[in-house]
């Protein structure tokens, strides 16, 4: 059952079912992440993993993120894949995915912590934890974790070329679709990169899953 | 002066400054809108504009965006450019830029309506709304708009290699920055288009524009 406030409110673009939500997640980029902060919502962009029907955030300890334990929370996480131009301002639109989970800030410790940093890392460079040392114990003291355990989700998507009404064609205006395109490019070694080091698979592989 | 819950935790990538927040604004092209609905944190993703010192957002009348004048919203729009990666777990990060606005909703009527939704057809499409025919008074009646005019802003920016430990150095890891790059692709006309007619100007605006 999808609790009400969890509804999207123009049903026709509405999915709930885990595998299109989790699909949309494991996709994003970054998540926007809502909050409530002395009674005023705070939206703040960050990134995430999810592993099962958890999403995990990390900060450094002090940041108020560490401070949500217990309260409510909201991430959403958006792909923008095209601006739709139609024959009106009316049915303008755009063309997107979208996938918006509800769930209580859970604070993260002992084993859960280093497995979720992990995932994290691992969302935007798969299998780049696996390239790199371990974390130090100072490196986990100073960086917290909040997991989200999905209570509720939905997600929102529009695809297709304009709706117009019928009043509007036939038209000698253009009408259809501007492709919105994300896209990884070619890594950038820095400074300390041996000469001739190619990039690791980790990048490779996210040049490969952040297409859209 | 920025009151304390629009301040960034993270000092050093912190600006307050009008013209960077604006610039932000201007070029992203969607916004996460926060508010509160029930004690609970709602994050949507929306098509926006900015005009001077406000925020305008729409959405159909019956929405629940439209029930929120007079309450405090929080809008946020980030551009990432770059993931970072670094010899360690604890160096990762992304290269991005965002924008974090604060304020106060404000349902919209009169002469500032219309305004207001040409100028959010005209922020993904430049010059659309001048393209198109007038709204109709019940295209005007059925799409309401909410102001966000701006109590408080920052905007945080990331841009560069990583940052690394010295004990990591030297080392044979790649080290680096893979760029995330987002661009407007050629046009799909769609099939009320008549043969041979070439994308409008806003559309070639809007290709130019969205480049990051």
């Amino acid at each position: 059952m999808v609790p009400d406030y969890a509804k999207a409110r123009q049903g026709k673009r509405a999915h709930y079912d885990e595998e299109t939500i989790h699909a949309i997640l494991d996709t994003g980029l970054v998540g926007h992440v809502g909050f409530v902060s002395q009674e005023r919502p705070m939206v703040m962009p960050m990134a995430y993993a999810r592993v099962g029907s958890t999403l995990y955030l990390h900060g450094a300890s002090k940041t108020r993120l560490m401070g949500l334990d217990g309260q409510k929370m909201c991430v959403t996480v958006t792909q923008l894949t095209g601006i739709v131009a139609a024959r009106s301002s009316f049915h303008h639109s755009v063309n997107y995915r979208c996938a918006v989970v509800h769930g209580t800030a859970r604070k993260v410790t002992d084993d859960e912590h280093e497995k979720a940093l992990n995932a994290i890392t691992d969302h935007l460079l798969p299998g780049r934890s696996g390239e790199l040392r371990a974390m130090t114990p100072q490196e986990l003291k100073a960086t917290g974790v909040i997991a989200l355990d999905i209570n509720a989700a939905s997600a929102k998507i529009r695809t297709g070329p304009p709706v117009e009404d019928a009043d509007d064609l036939p038209s000698s205006l253009w009408g259809g679709v501007v492709p919105v395109v994300t896209a990884l490019g070619t890594g950038i070694q820095d400074a300390h990169t041996p000469e001739g080091t190619l990039p690791p698979p980790s990048i490779r592989k996210a040049q490969a899953k952040f297409i859209a």
